[in-house]
């Protein structure tokens, strides 16, 4: 692959650098960031072999860049990393949200001939290089979202790419993508948050295994999630509405006392559920 | 303690017998339930010694006797249980909802003599005794409810019960408990439910860990948990209008893009939510 550039080494980042290092994928990871102590934390836990702090300079021998900002950064940092002077450039991003970014993407030339925009599916309410894994994308879902502008090559060489960080390929447009995570990913958070917002604190220590998995991602960093929720944030009203009707569902049915009806609503859930747990490993598709 | 009888055998009533058993509490554990084949089982993991399908049978020597059927069926098993002729009888329950059963084992002047009801804060989204754990309680809340009419004798002993299984005893009023449980466990379910319920099944391989978690308890027994969130319907209703309000601001605030006042909305859950790590284990009080 010869030298990967990794734009922003958090969790997401530094779980590339850790994976292509420990594979021994690349020639040579450099390691792009604001913040020097940061990146001395990642090139100690071997995330990294160099660590540079302006864009320009870390990209400008690199033959792969993985852009690893928040969402709201991404488009920016891409067309700034198109400015590599490297032959057969690839640029990838690893945001969570696609339709605005690539279409921000795609109004730049230069940018659009190298990108391909890419979402692994893999995180944790945690953030920092030091919740980094080298086995974060092993088994897990990585959309790619081409559009018809998107090069062929380029395409192929992302799949190639994730592929090899163990990651489970799969392909759709990139407003595809972000209607599919607003109910797989962005609601749940929004849901999660809106649950550990209503609970009053003093009624903790009667919280259970149910409150705590299910706010878990409540604890997820206020910009970075703020930043996802608003950037897809048309989807994530389609989604909201949906859940909001669920509710309004579960309030007639309890007001009227209706156990039949209960049993159903229950029951609805409880299958689809049920499926996820029979296919738990994201299945690899086109 | 001499002989503990246990009125229904799965998840919570095998957990009981298992740490009885494992602690060497109990001179015997007599465990009660309609299914032979389920008792059978309980005898071979070792939560029970002896299996009886008959309740009268099953209660008829019994010093405590601890009921651990589903809500609905509770206040009718306790009544039942409290025609055992041992002196000194103490019965409880384990129910997730605590004030209808109270209030109609108190009409039994016999069974409020000897009734002290009970929620060990502990569970799981599977069911049965093949998932009960000899640790189940170790470190959790357990909530007794009693009211003036509880005897001051067995609700000393019950406190030394459930301490014995290494719950940490709190008390407060049956309707308490019920307000406080709204919240912290079953609208919990109710949103899992909500969420699992909208998200098509199809966009299931795009579903990463706040997924996972977020609907875990939707998984949960439907008859079980319907039984639940009916028992305590008004509480829930009034817990649900919170999580509903909460859905109406992120509503407005996607639809107006106001990204400070989602950072607000944000952050507010997330401090919530922080307080719960910092103290994980329940702690007990008065």
């Amino acid at each position: 692959m010869g030298t990967v550039a990794i734009i922003g080494v958090g969790l997401i980042g530094g779980s590339i650098g850790l994976a292509l290092r420990s594979r021994g994928l690349a020639e040579r990871v450099v390691g792009v960031g604001r913040d020097p102590g940061k990146l001395a934390e990642a090139r100690q836990l071997g995330a990294i072999d160099v660590a540079v702090t302006d864009l320009a300079e870390g990209v400008a021998d690199s033959d792969i860049v993985v852009v690893c900002t928040p969402v709201t950064r991404i488009a920016d940092d891409v067309r700034a990393a198109a400015l590599s002077v490297a032959e057969d450039l690839l640029v990838m991003d690893a945001g969570s949200t696609k339709q605005r970014i690539v279409e921000k993407v795609e109004r730049d030339p230069r940018a659009r001939g190298a990108f391909v925009g890419a979402h692994p599916i893999a995180g944790s309410e945690r953030q920092g290089v030091n919740h980094a894994r080298a086995d974060l994308f092993q088994g897990r879902a990585c959309v790619l979202t081409p559009t018809p502008l998107t090069p062929s090559d380029r395409l192929a060489r992302a799949r190639e790419f994730w592929g090899s960080l163990g990651s489970l390929v799969l392909e759709m447009p990139p407003a595809e993508h972000d209607r599919a995570l607003a109910f797989t990913s962005h609601l749940p958070h929004a849901v999660a948050s809106a649950l550990a917002g209503v609970i009053p604190p003093t009624l903790l220590p009667l919280a259970a295994g149910a409150y705590r998995d299910g706010t878990r991602v409540a604890a997820a960093d206020s910009a970075l999630w703020t930043g996802i929720l608003l950037e897809n944030r048309l989807p994530l009203l389609e989604a909201l509405a949906q859940v909001e009707n669920r509710f309004a569902e579960l309030r007639q049915i309890l007001t009227s006392s209706d156990a039949e009806a209960l049993l159903q609503w229950w029951d609805s859930a409880r299958r689809n559920r049920a499926q996820y747990d029979s296919h738990d490993s994201p299945k690899s598709s086109a």
